[in-house]
């Protein structure tokens, strides 16, 4: 009997957070993900183009034979979850149904704040999951622009990230939120600064270890999971030449990155 | 007889500063622009894949049947030049070549120092045409990947921007350059803070107004120069939904910006 792969992508490299918890929680399986490093960001782009960069995305990695498919970013799983899970007959997971869980189990006071890019935060699908689970629950939201591209810089740790963290979370501080959601795969390397700034009353929550819970929790209930005597093997594909999400790839997963190919998603690459 | 139009285009809004200076000097001729608003950034992405999607964007502009071709982004133009004249039978005009002309004429010390995109100052295109005029030039490059993102957060006149251009500048205003080239078009819009830090004694080049001269020597050489007494029509194309784009560029050209409509670039479109 041979097992599928799960199928995983973000915009970049961001998702690899989600990859490494994935690995973490099911080191048997196989994985696949893709990073559109060509397109990336998807933040500030429109939902219409997002929706169609995660279409040809989704039946790319399909056509390699995947058991379910993770949608590692925040702002496509914010604005396509819908489309992909009716192009697929697989399951699909986003990332803001387990992070929305999450700040509802961690919350007292039930003022939840939610960082994201603007085309996630402009969705409004993690204050709309967040009320499914707790409807008396206030969020407050607030888009974050800039902490992608200093993510990106390596400028976690100084004054410009201080002076920026700062001014984007001064309306969620004042209304004391005790829980932030981490609402993008990149924010997590700001955490130190974030954490600093909001104080140590409010519990910050990135979606990484979630997902891959909710992974496993399908996966089994659908008898799909690899028998745990297995190890994984792990491939990559990127849409921009390698180097980069190389070196970037290999320091988050600590070596375990696995090969990484190119590869050109056409526009035609939508239909299954 | 009819008059072909001018094609431009960048990777999204910047290169509008390009086109408005062409509107002045050229009010009548007619220009078509591409916005790749579905794909920016350039700067942080590889020349492989910079010069692919300037090729197809150059064949989309070729059917529309250009005279020439203006190349408004500094990433392009570093990277994608030589492959775009080799598959345009039109004249084709970057803004690298301008630019350094003009700070070949105003520097007196013959320090030079060149900011732009990652990709543009990785591939030394400033510094090889800069010496090029003027081979005894001393030329100090400065990749600034955060001034697009704080230039389309509005973030110009901020104690963010300035700390962030403080950093970025320090290097070139200790090394005593006279000249500063704003390799990026979006780079104009942080004018004030980046001449604040770099002071009076710095002449800041930005290259719209040099590449628009350039243009109309090639037209006017080549005789196809539309009579001066027409008024030129302005179409514009982003493959991005057009809300962004208007609202910007409406700014940009004080309400000269004409129709936009919505395109997708076929990944086969390379060919003529």
């Amino acid at each position: 009997m041979t097992w599928k792969s799960i199928g995983i992508f973000d915009s970049g490299v961001g998702g690899l957070t989600v990859l490494r918890e994935l690995m973490q929680v099911l080191p048997q399986e196989d994985t696949i993900y893709l990073g559109d490093t060509a397109r990336v960001p998807y933040g500030t782009k429109s939902p219409e183009t997002v929706t169609r960069y995660a279409e040809e995305i989704a039946s790319f990695l399909f056509r390699r034979d995947i058991k379910l498919l993770v949608v590692a970013c925040n702002t496509a799983s914010a604005v396509a979850l819908p489309a992909l899970k009716r192009l697929l007959p697989i399951p699909v997971v986003g990332v803001i149904e387990p992070g929305a869980r999450r700040a509802v189990e961690v919350t007292r006071s039930g003022r939840i704040g939610v960082i994201g890019t603007t085309g996630t935060i402009r969705s409004s699908a993690y204050t709309r999951a967040i009320k499914r689970l707790k409807p008396d629950a206030e969020v407050l939201t607030r888009a974050c622009p800039l902490f992608v591209p200093l993510a990106e810089e390596g400028w976690t740790d100084n004054q410009v990230a201080r002076l920026t963290a700062e001014t984007y979370l001064k309306e969620l501080q004042l209304a004391q939120v005790d829980t932030l959601v981490l609402g993008c795969t990149h924010y997590p390397l700001l955490k130190p600064i974030i954490g600093e700034i909001m104080g140590k009353e409010v519990t910050l929550v990135d979606s990484a270890h979630e997902t891959a819970l909710t992974v496993a929790d399908i996966l089994s209930r659908n008898s799909q999971l690899r028998p745990a005597s297995e190890e994984g093997n792990h491939t990559n594909y990127v849409t921009d030449i390698p180097a980069g999400f190389v070196r970037i790839g290999t320091r988050f997963l600590g070596g375990k990155l696995g090969d990484v190919f190119q590869v050109v998603l056409d526009e035609g690459e939508e239909g299954l």
